[in-house]
């Protein structure tokens, strides 16, 4: 059984108050919140055992380099990935990505190669992307979703051409909730040698999610909104593909030998790793891994779907408020304006007077916006710790920015 | 006058003991440790009042990006900066560099144009301009110090020649203590339109810096050797060279508008910044920036002063050992090695004993390696918390080796 009162306790922001009114934070599409073991771990490291990693012999060095790098294993298994070679860190999923475009899409794509991706994407699976359209002329090719923001995966490979050499795809869409079948995706672009780009920042935190099965050839996810430390993060990347990548920064670690004409570099993952990594935040964003395993993707999940199918059936109840998304197998992510003169900022404001933290705004997604038509939304995202009563405390706030506002 | 025993009581990690032996800690060339109050900063922030930056309207957003933003203005007085829109926020010194050559270097040089650097630089400050020599034909130009490990200036600006478009320089060397005079470097450099990028990850650390006067177009800092969190970090960018740049990571944050035909980007700092950052270790190297210049960055000098010339004194002593770098006014940072058979990771685990941490290796140095003919050294690397009986520590676990190794 789904102990939600215990898993509330281990996240101590949860008790906290807004002007007087306890703070119904669902917000978690932006950043999650950290469970006590999490903060701990990295205090205590700081307390006691700190030192820069890899480069050193004694025994502070020794305690945080072990730390740090059994952080990789259960990266490894929390993607289900078998080869944890295969898992490199970053600070987040922009590092991810950007890695990849100036890794290996800049010295593998040219002009006139294309790259399919979704209007649902996030900016940092977009950006990226640009950058080697306006740097070496590669093309982007859009796919849109359904009405109801679906987005099949035949869709995504039927806009595949002779000149695609990459899909860069979102698993779960962090303005509308939808799932994507990557797998699919990832399987119809392999057969004919296409590179696929999972962005996971979002599935990843709300169920299993299994890699190796997926069989993309890059899956990213930020640990931030994984109930981890800010800065800290992880891509997953098939060997093949490290094997076609050139390093993204240079500095320590990465290299192999550094001469004064020449520098050859580390093999991967290391190559991929310049500089002192992230290492508390890492090794912080190992312990929200092993948290969330604790408790179970599978009933993370569950949970999940019960606060989604609750949530959708009192939003569908207000016949004044609008939702963008309704895909079936949907994550527990709503967006949604109100009729009339209403701006989502002035609902968040609202919402927050109620101690609701919901977000406001393009949510990073420039195209999905202009696709939906509308400038900006709010966005009630739910994680492992909401509750039922916070569903309805959204829905009572929502209809006092109804009479406010409506 | 200094308080060195209040000031180590602020840094919990130097009660721990080592093997029964109280820690000496000596690697802070590799990184510092942290006072309680940075520590105690990012559980709070954790515990109370956290959530994503920028793009919020609820209560936690506003307190996170408040305390976020604020730390920029904290490093502009660190660093002596007027305008704190110079200052982008970085993960560390790697990252700082690595922008500049991919934002400023590779889309303004040409096959040909040549990098000045000295041999002492950091791979930091050397592999991401490789990265210039190998894809677009960049040349790199380097300058030895003296025998002492002294490096004049004028040395340096005597290797600008008419392609001359960079001098990248370490402000004090990781390896040797030297300190540079960056300031008439950076002043000879512009008169000729020569851009200087500054490494201040070790000067920072060890005395008021003035990068306004120094003049340099980037200086870069690294948070976690300033005694802050991992993975923090900033570089002060002249905004005439900002305008040079085109941005370096694509994500969040530094955008102005996205389509799927074009992009737009932020105004700097913000055009450099992508995703959501580094929010509690950047709020948290802020409050490692205000401890330091509570205890006042003359002071710190100082007492690293008084901790150098006592250290030069003993090891001078000991005339089985060959210190590299004894160049005046160095900082207290010595590297050695001993006669014979002794490997400097031999030494490390020896000190290691005793409770002293030291680093042994290549320091990420490697053409100065080759430079002083050795495969490593072995570096003891003071701090702010450190005392001459810490001195006294080393020098006796030495004597400890020579008898064991010698």
């Amino acid at each position: 059984m789904y102990d939600i009162a215990k898993i509330r306790a281990d996240f101590p922001i949860l008790s906290r108050e807004i002007d007087g009114k306890p703070l119904v934070y669902l917000d978690n599409g932006a950043s999650a919140q950290k469970p006590r073991v999490v903060i701990d771990a990295m205090s205590d490291l700081y307390l006691n055992d700190y030192a820069n990693v890899h480069r050193g012999l004694h025994t502070l060095s020794n305690i945080s380099t072990e730390k740090y790098e059994s952080t990789r294993a259960i990266v490894a298994r929390f993607l289900g990935v078998k080869n944890e070679d295969e898992i490199v860190f970053t600070t987040g999923a922009t590092e991810g990505i950007n890695l990849v475009s100036y890794g290996w899409g800049a010295p593998n794509l040219q002009a006139g190669d294309e790259i399919v991706l979704s209007v649902m994407e996030h900016h940092a699976n977009i950006v990226p992307w640009h950058f080697l359209r306006e740097r070496q002329g590669v093309v982007l090719k859009w796919v849109e979703p359904e009405a109801d923001g679906s987005l099949p995966a035949q869709k995504v490979l039927d806009a595949v051409t002779d000149r695609t050499k990459l899909i860069a795809i979102s698993h779960m869409s962090n303005v509308l909730g939808t799932k994507v079948d990557v797998a699919t995706i990832a399987k119809g672009a392999r057969e004919k040698g296409i590179a696929t780009l999972v962005d996971g920042s979002q599935a990843a935190v709300h169920g299993p999610v299994d890699v190796d099965a997926i069989g993309a050839d890059f899956y990213v996810i930020t640990g931030h909104k994984l109930y981890g430390p800010s800065g800290s993060g992880a891509i997953h990347i098939r060997s093949e593909r490290m094997a076609q990548m050139r390093p993204f920064m240079g500095g320590g670690d990465m290299i192999d030998t550094v001469t004064r004409d020449s520098v050859t570099y580390n093999t991967p993952p290391m190559k991929f790793e310049a500089g002192t990594p992230g290492i508390v935040q890492q090794i912080g964003m190992g312990v929200a891994l092993e948290y969330m395993m604790g408790v179970g993707m599978e009933n993370i999940a569950a949970h999940e779907r019960d606060l989604r199918d609750y949530a959708q059936t009192k939003l569908a109840g207000l016949n004044w408020l609008s939702l963008q998304g309704t895909a079936p197998d949907k994550g527990a992510i709503f967006s949604f304006t109100l009729g009339g003169p209403a701006h989502p900022h002035d609902i968040s404001t609202i919402l927050d007077k109620r101690g609701v933290a919901v977000r406001a705004g393009q949510h990073c997604a420039g195209p999905l916006m202009d696709w939906l038509g509308v400038s900006a939304t709010a966005r009630a995202s739910f994680g492992m710790y909401n509750t039922r009563d916070e569903v309805d405390a959204l829905i009572s706030a929502l209809d006092l920015c109804h009479d406010l506002l409506g």
